[in-house]
């Protein structure tokens, strides 16, 4: 209890066996007891994917995957949709631009959601636009999009639906195949509570059609070799792969499954229902539309009277848990509390007890126990402690 | 002993120091803990590197940091000079035309290393030339080219020197400042002996300000972003890094401080030469050129009457040892012996006197403790046992 309890919308605490996994020797990454790891690791991803498709690790962050998905899917000079309402979305458009591809932002307000009306709206004005381009979980708001009912508007047009699921898959709902997704790409280190270090990419079909007409631009991050070398027998990486963190992907995703991803999901809703309730409890705002709310970060308004110091530097300092800040223009204007991965009530109750003391601290708030009174009562309410 | 022992050029059998280091828990890379050690480990890049430039680490293998290097200091359009004599030369080759840069090659043949006259001859043919690549150590070859001479060279031209040493750094000398190397890049599981995922990069103050000419074509992989990160305080990287594996490469490279960098360049040397030795007394060829052969990866001919499955089949399957095979058109012809990163005189023993036993029971070889001889009479020879 000594160590910094880290609430952050990524890295997310580690599982002792994942962290165990990583200190077994490295192998050869060209050989069969890899190949054998890296196919049931890729299998695993699948699963938690929800898909069909064949899933590829690569070793990079999200972003390595989120630039292998556009760069891959839309030429030069051709048109992609990307969905911007945070710092994620926009890192969608910038690497469009990045890539010489054409970006027709649709911009939502910072705090809200796109809706399934604009983005086909948007669709139907430019015939054009190969691909969209969606967060399912944005970060840097704490808003959670509609990508099934997006889903539902990507089928009946011929764009390919790219959506980011870094810090949602494994934590909210996310079927691939049912929400009709081209290409999906996730993270090691949110709610699969891997450490940080690789990605996770899938591709159906269309978008294998779509990519061996885009001309290849990339190196690293080139898709057709990963599927080339995924097809070997062992199954390969195009380059050297991080072995120890593909041990301890594989390690993540077996305790991922063990525990149940409806029953992963479901936690995560309610640590993230029960959040609301503190924050409202302690006399606090929550930033995004409540409607819209994310189910593995909660985004806060910073309360009048205080900064970023006297809120996150005293949770940091003086109780030993972790918050992020805002990011760009939120700088110092929220704060965000992450309950992904393994995040529990436990680490909830310390969370909302010390944000409550902090708050009293500063003569924020009357009862300091008024937000983990709050979040205990709804873990009552919903009858879910047995299930933890 | 009785795990499969691994003698191959990447990756090497890591320090348990190395392996713990990465079991300790993941801390939030957008914080002072983890800036100071990102910034000490990039320091220690820069001590091994040899250079007064900041380094950088780049989530990825050491094909990422190749690409990062020339797809950020060339613009599409522009002529480089790749210098070819193995797959890693090919893959700079391969990674300048995929981003439209024009690739003028200067071929030498497999096996064989070129030459500081070649290299000029080439320059003054054609002055539109921005950059020349060239591989160090050519592990598909098992040969070192002269990038100490061709810096001399380089000297004198305005093209920039890019270097990849993802196979000899911290086995042989590489003195980025005195070689006049403009970009030089690495990776963390050959002679640094840390497990695979990282690699790192470090560019000169040329190399920055060709950066700054060449149109951003990369976003993962975007050096400015890199500096722009790492020059804040605490020094972050852009986008979520490899914590855990970030942690192992600072303590692999702590015990190659330990050691010493010339002391680890040394033993590298007398291992190679030990296992040029040994090689020879087998009966066996080196498929490189004697004299240009590497400090890090000895590459020997299939012998007559023998195929790969006979040789590095029962090296693996009866002596649990592990070597690398020929690769592209020099599959089945040579097999390697990587002899990197903590490989000393007795792992080379167990090697020697396994080929010799593998021989032996092939009928190639008569006397089946002589290759294991002569590497002892080498060590002896040159007196180093007492430094290991």
């Amino acid at each position: 209890m000594n160590e910094i309890l880290l609430m952050l919308p990524g890295p997310t605490t580690a599982d002792p066996r994942v962290l165990q996994a990583m200190s077994k020797a490295v192998v050869n990454h060209r050989g069969d007891e890899f190949g054998e790891i890296y196919t049931e690791t890729t299998k695993l991803m699948s699963k938690t994917f929800q898909t069909k498709n064949d899933s590829y690790i690569l070793t990079g962050s999200g972003t390595s995957a989120m630039e292998a998905a556009v760069s891959n899917l839309v030429n030069r000079g051709d048109k992609i949709l990307n969905v911007v309402g945070g710092k994620f979305g926009e890192r969608f458009a910038d690497i469009s631009k990045m890539h010489g591809i054409e970006s027709v932002q649709l911009d939502v307000e910072w705090g809200t959601a796109v809706t399934p009306d604009l983005v086909e709206e948007a669709l139907e004005k430019d015939e054009d636009i190969k691909a969209i381009t969606m967060v399912h979980n944005e970060t840097s708001t704490g808003v959670a999009a509609p990508i099934k009912e997006v889903g539902e508007v990507m089928k009946n047009h011929d764009a390919l639906f790219i959506v980011d699921t870094v810090s949602s898959l494994g934590g909210d709902y996310v079927d691939v195949d049912k929400y009709h997704i081209d290409a999906c790409v996730t993270g090691s280190q949110k709610c699969l509570a891997a450490p940080p270090g690789l990605a996770a990419i899938t591709f159906n079909d269309d978008a294998w059609a779509a990519c061996e007409k885009v001309e290849d631009n990339n190196y690293y991050l080139n898709m057709p070799k990963y599927r080339a070398n995924g097809n070997k027998d062992p199954a390969q990486t195009p380059y050297t792969p991080s072995v120890s963190l593909i041990y301890a992907l594989k390690a993540a995703l077996e305790v991922l499954h063990e525990e149940g991803l409806e029953n992963r999901i479901e936690r995560h809703h309610t640590a993230a229902a029960a959040s609301r309730d503190a924050v409202k409890a302690l006399g606090l705002e929550l930033f995004p539309d409540e409607a819209v709310s994310s189910a593995t970060v909660t985004a806060v308004k910073m309360p009048e009277g205080a900064n970023d110091d006297q809120i996150r530097g005293t949770m940091l300092n003086k109780y030993k848990v972790q918050l992020a800040g805002g990011q760009d223009h939120l700088k110092g204007n929220i704060f965000r509390i992450g309950h992904m991965g393994v995040i529990n009530y436990q680490e909830l109750a310390i969370t909302f007890t010390a944000l409550g003391l902090t708050l009293k601290g500063l003569g924020l708030v009357e009862d300091a126990g008024a937000g983990v009174a709050a979040l205990a009562n709804h873990y009552i309410k919903f009858k879910l402690l047995e299930k933890v």
